[in-house]
C-alpha cells in the first residue's frame, strides 16, 4: 500500500518516513513540500542517503491520488483545511496531523487558532484519532484528526477516572512538559540552540490551542462542561512529553484502586502501560516508541491524584499514533510496524 | 574576614567557593572534607588551579575556629547536627546549609528524613535563613539554617498571595523541577549521564523532605495550618529551578491587582524581580546569579493563579543565599559580591 | 533461533535487547546477569515493562547451551576470557562485545589492558568481526571478537586509503570523539551527569587500548608495522562516534579520485555510505542504526586527506556489528533486522 | 570610563556586558542595535530586567563619541570595517571583536571573507589584540583587532613550542572543537536546536576564515610561512573550545622538558595556566572565566607532541579579551574585573 506524506521536511514527516519505511504492509510513494520541490529529500536529509533518495514533490491532488493509497498530512496549521477536501473528493483516505479537523466547534477554532476554521461538512466527517478511545469509528473512517501530542498524553492519562465519580471535575490541573522537537523545524529565537539549551521555560500560560481539544475529548466521554487549567512548558531534550496531572478526590480512594481501575480500562490496549504500583514512568522509556507509560499516585494528606503520563511527542503524538490509526483503518492488527523496543539510553 | 567550608568537595562548597573568592570582605580560610584530606582542593577541582591550591583539612572544631571567622557547612543531611554544637561552643556563627536545622518539630524531622534529629536546644537557636522575609531575625543570629533550594523558589512565589484571603488554602499545589546539580556530586544511577540526559522524571512522590519545610515557612506568615501538593522533577540541564505553582483564587481578582501585590511585597527586596504582565521567566535568565524571578497568570476561565518562580539552585537556593545572609549579619549591603549579572546564554 | 545475552544490565546488552527483539529469525532466550539474578529484567529497565519481563540468570554453561543457539558476551574486560571457553566447549557459538579476543599478541593485551590475557588457544579459534572486511571468515567462525566502537568508525574510515602507496603511513593521526554511553552504566564520576553535560575532554591519552587493535587491523590489510596517533574525547551527548582522521599523500591526488576508491571498496556494503562530495556526515545521522557514514576532504594548500567517519557506538560501534555478524554466519542477508532508518531528529 | 557596545543583541555584546558590569572602572555608556533600535535592553534579554533597562540606540558616531570613552565593536562581518573609520576620526579608541581587522593582507581578506576588506590605512592602524603575545603594542594602540576565538586557543597552545626549532613546522594540525554560542545569535537551521543537540558536526572544511589568523600569527612569530591543517567541529554545548593540536618533534624531547618550557614562557601570564602534567583540561574548568588552559603529552611511539588548549568562547576567545585589552590600554592590572573563578559545574 502506497503512502503520500505532505509537508515533506518538518520533524512529523520525517518520523512517518521511519516507521512507513519499517511497516510491513506500507511503502512511501509520494512526498509533498512545495517550498522544497525538486531536492532530493536526502538532500536536507542526509540520514535518508543511499535509502530514500527520490525528489520531492509539488501537490497536486490528482496525480497524489493516482499514485497512492493513503495520505498523511503533516502540515502546518491552516494548511490542510484547503487540501484534505480535494482529497477526499478524489476519494482517497486521510490522516491529517496537523490541529486543523479536531475541534468540533468553529468559533473554538478561530479562538483558539486565530485563524479561519475548515469547512463545518468537512470537519463533521473527521474523526478524532485517539487510537485507544475510537478505535471503532477510526476503523470506518475516511479522515482521520490525529490528536495532538500533549492531548494524547492528557487524555490517556486522565480517561480512566475521569469517567468516574471518584473526582471533583473542576480540579483538573495538567502541568505539561515538552522537548523541543514539538516546536517544529521552523526557525525561531525559541528554538535556537543557545537560547533553549540548559534552559526551563514555561509558554502560552492559558492559551494554548490544545486546551480546547483536551477539555471537548474529556466533555465527549463524561457529558457534561470541563474547564481545565493547563500549562506547558519547553525541556531541553529533542524528544518527549511528560503530563503531571492532579485532580482531586471527593472521597478517599487507595491508590490501589485506581491502579485496578487503569490496569481493567487499558486491558486490551498495549500500548498503554500502567505502570507498577509504587513506580512512575520517565520520558526516556518510551522514547522512539508508541507507548504511553502511565503512574498513579494519591496523597493521603491531601486526598489528591497526581498522573504521571509520558509518550514520545513525535511517535505516539504523532506519527505512531498516525500508522496505528492506518492499521486499524486496514483492519491490521494495531502494533504492525510499531512494536519495536524504545530506543535506551 | 575568613571564612571556613565544611564539606568541601561537593557542589554546595564549590559554588560557596567561587562567590566568597569574589566577595570583598570574605577570604576562604578553611576547606575541611574527612574524605579528602590531605590532598589538595585544585587536585579535585582542577577548574581551581594557579588559584586555591591549598590543601583540604580534617574536621577539628578547634583549630576551625582559630582560624576563621565564620563557618559554612555544606555537608549531608545528618552531619551538621553533630558538628554545629562543637562550632557554636567555640563562638563562632554557623550557616548550615543542609536541612538540619530547618524544621522546628523533631516529630517530623523523623519522618521525612527517616533519621534522628538535631539537639532541640541548638533547634532553638537556628534562624530560617530565607533573606528576604526573615532578614531582621538574621541580623543578630549565630546559626543560620539556609533554606532548602525548592523551598525558597516555593515560598518566594507564594509568599505574598498566601498572605492575603484571596486564595483557597487548600488548593496549593507546586509542580517543580530542577536541574540535576540538585542531587549533589554522590555517585548514583539517577545521576548517571546516560539515563539523565535527554530525559525527564518525576521523583519523591508525596515524599520530599522539603514538603515540610515549605508548610512550616507557609504557616508560620499564615498563621494556620496547611497542607499542600509538591511534585519535584529532574530536568536535564545543570543548575536551575522552577516553581510552577497554582492556586484557587477565592473571588475574581484581575492579574494586574495582584501583579500589584507582589512588586509592592518585594519593592525593598532586589534579588527578587517581579516580571512585567504578560510574561514569566525561565531559568537560564538567573544562571549564576542570586536572583529569584517570579511572573504570575490568572486564568479568567477557572480563576486559578499560576505562579512561575525561578532561581539558580545552587546561588539562591544555597550558597548565593548563605552569602545574602552572612551580609545580612554582618550589617553590609545584602548585594555585596552578589550584584553580578547572571551568565547568558 | 535463541539467543542468550550475558551480561544483561550494560548498555550493549540493551541494545542487544533491543535488536534481537525486532530481528525477524531471532529471538531472546536468557539473560545472564551475575549481579542481579533473580530480579526481573523490566525491573532494572522498565522500558520493557510488558514486553520483556523474564527474570535474570546466573552464568550456568550447561543450561546456557542447552536453552540457547547463540550467546552473545557483553561483558567487562577480562570476564569473557573464562567464559567463553565452557560455552566453545559446548558447542555454542559465541560473539563476545569485548575486547578479550581481539588482539592476537598477549604481549600487547597485557600491555594495554593491564590484566592477564585469554588463553592463547582459544585467542586462535576467534575472527575478529569487522563486518565489511572479515565477512567470508566470519561465515564460518565459532567466535567472533566483536570489533570495538572506536577500531570500527576508525579502521572502516582508513582501510580504502591506507592499502594504497598514495600515503605516508607514519602521518595517520585519528582524533576520535564519543558519546557517554560508550563509557558504560558502572558509575564513575567520569560519567556523572553535572561533571559531563556541557563539558569536552580528552582523556586516555597515548593510553588506549583500542589503538593496538586499530594497528594490529591496519597492519594486516597493510603487511607492515603502523604506528597510529589516536586521541579519545568525551562529547556531551549519548551516542555517536566521530572520527576525524588525517594522512598526509605522498602525491598530489584529487577529492574526486579518491571518493571513487572509497565507492569501489564499499560498494557491495550496504552499512558503509560514503557520501556526495563536499559534504560530510553528522553523527546523528546514523543514530540508533547500523549505518558507518565516510566523507572525504583533500586540502590541496597542504596535500593533506582528512576522512570523517561516524557511528552509533552503540550499534555498529557494538550491538548492530555482533547482529550483522550472527547474519553472516547464518548465511542470512546481512541486512536482516538492521534496516531500519536512523532516528533523527 | 563609559563604554559603548555596537551590535547589541549578539552574545558578543550580551557577554560584554556582564563584563562591563562588574568592572570597577568600566560602565555602560551607550548599546546600539541598529535592528532593535528603541526597544528596551531588557525587553530582548530579560535577564537584565531591573538593572540594565536602558533603551538601545541607532548608531550615531558623533553622539556615541561625546557620551562614551571606548567603543566595543561585535558586529556582524563587514559591518565595522565602516564603521570604525568614523569613530576613530572622532578620537575615540576602539575594540573590534569581529575580523575585519585582524588580517593584513586584503587579498587573503577577501579570499577567506568573501567580501571587501576594510581600507587598508585603517588596518595598519590596528593592533592584533593577542594580549599575552602582543601586550606591548596593545598598551599604545587605538584600534584593536580582538582576536577570533578559535584563533586564540589555537595559537596560545602553539606558541611557545612553535618559536622553537623542535617541531616539523609542516606537521601542524589543528582539531578544533567549539561549542554553539561561538555561531552567535542569528536564526539558522545549524543553530536549531532539534539538529545540534545530540549531534557532532565538522564544518567548513578547509574553508575556516580562522585559518589565514592563525598563519599569521605564527609567521608573525617564526618568521616563516608556514601552512596549517584546521578542522572545526560543533559539539551540543553553549561555552567552550577545545584544540587538540598535533606536531611532529624533530627529535626525541621528554614532555618534562616542553612542559618547563611552556611554565617558563606563560610564567608572567596569570590567564594562561599550564596544567600539571599529565593532567589535560576540560572545557568546562573555564567556563566562564578568562582563562586558557593548556595540557602536554609526548606520544614516545610516534614521537608527536599533542597539546589540548580549552577557553570560554565568549570570554577569553571575545568579551574576556577585548575587557583584558582595554585594562592594558589604561595602564590597569590585565586581571581587572575579570578575577573571577569558573562557574564549576
Amino acid at each position: 500500500m502506497k503512502a503520500a506524506i505532505i509537508g515533506g521536511t518538518g520533524y512529523g514527516s520525517i518520523e512517518l518516513t521511519r516507521l512507513i519505511q519499517k511497516h510491513p504492509f506500507l511503502e512511501i510513494g509520494s512526498v509533498v513540500s512545495n517550498s522544497q520541490a525538486g531536492s532530493n529529500f536526502s538532500d536536507i536529509y542526509p540520514h535518508l542517503s543511499n535509502i530514500i533518495d527520490k525528489p520531492l514533490e509539488k501537490f497536486d491532488a490528482n496525480s497524489l491520488c493516482e499514485q497512492n493509497d493513503i495520505v498523511f498530512l503533516a502540515t502546518p496549521s491552516g494548511v490542510s483545511s484547503n487540501l484534505v477536501p480535494q482529497l477526499l473528493d478524489n476519494g482517497i483516505k486521510c490522516i491529517d496531523l496537523s490541529g486543523d479537523f479536531r475541534l468540533r466547534s468553529a468559533e473554538e477554532y478561530e479562538l483558539w487558532y486565530k485563524h479561519s476554521p475548515a469547512e463545518q461538512k468537512f470537519i463533521k466527517k473527521a474523526t478524532y484519532g485517539l487510537s485507544e478511545i475510537y478505535g471503532e469509528k477510526i476503523k470506518t473512517s475516511n479522515l482521520i484528526a490525529n490528536p495532538g501530542c500533549y492531548p494524547t498524553a492528557a487524555t490517556l492519562g486522565l480517561l480512566p477516572i475521569a469517567k468516574t465519580d471518584y473526582i471533583d471535575q473542576k480540579s483538573i490541573i495538567i502541568d505539561a512538559k515538552s522537548g523541543v522537537t514539538g516546536a517544529g523545524r521552523s526557525l525561531s529565537i525559541t528554538s535556537h540552540y543557545a537560547e533553549i539549551n540548559e534552559n526551563l521555560k514555561a509558554y502560552k500560560l492559558g492559551a494554548h490551542q490544545h486546551i480546547p481539544e483536551i477539555e471537548q475529548v474529556l466533555q465527549d466521554e463524561i457529558d457534561s462542561p470541563i474547564t481545565i487549567t493547563f500549562t506547558t512548558h519547553l525541556v531541553p531534550m529533542l524528544r518527549g512529553i511528560m503530563c503531571t496531572i492532579y485532580v482531586n478526590l471527593k472521597e478517599n480512594i487507595a491508590t490501589n484502586e485506581i491502579h485496578q481501575l487503569y490496569n481493567e480500562f487499558y486491558k486490551n490496549h498495549p500500548f498503554v502501560r500502567v505502570r507498577l504500583l509504587g513506580t512512575v514512568p520517565e520520558t526516556k522509556e518510551v522514547l522512539g516508541s508508541n507507548y504511553c507509560d502511565i503512574g498513579l499516585h494519591v496523597d493521603p494528606r491531601t486526598n489528591r491524584l497526581t498522573i504521571i503520563s509520558v509518550i514520545d511527542n513525535l511517535v505516539k503524538g504523532a506519527a505512531g499514533q498516525a500508522i496505528q490509526n492506518v492499521n486499524l483503518m486496514n483492519g491490521w492488527d494495531e502494533q504492525t510496524g510499531l512494536a519495536d523496543l524504545p530506543l535506551y539510553p
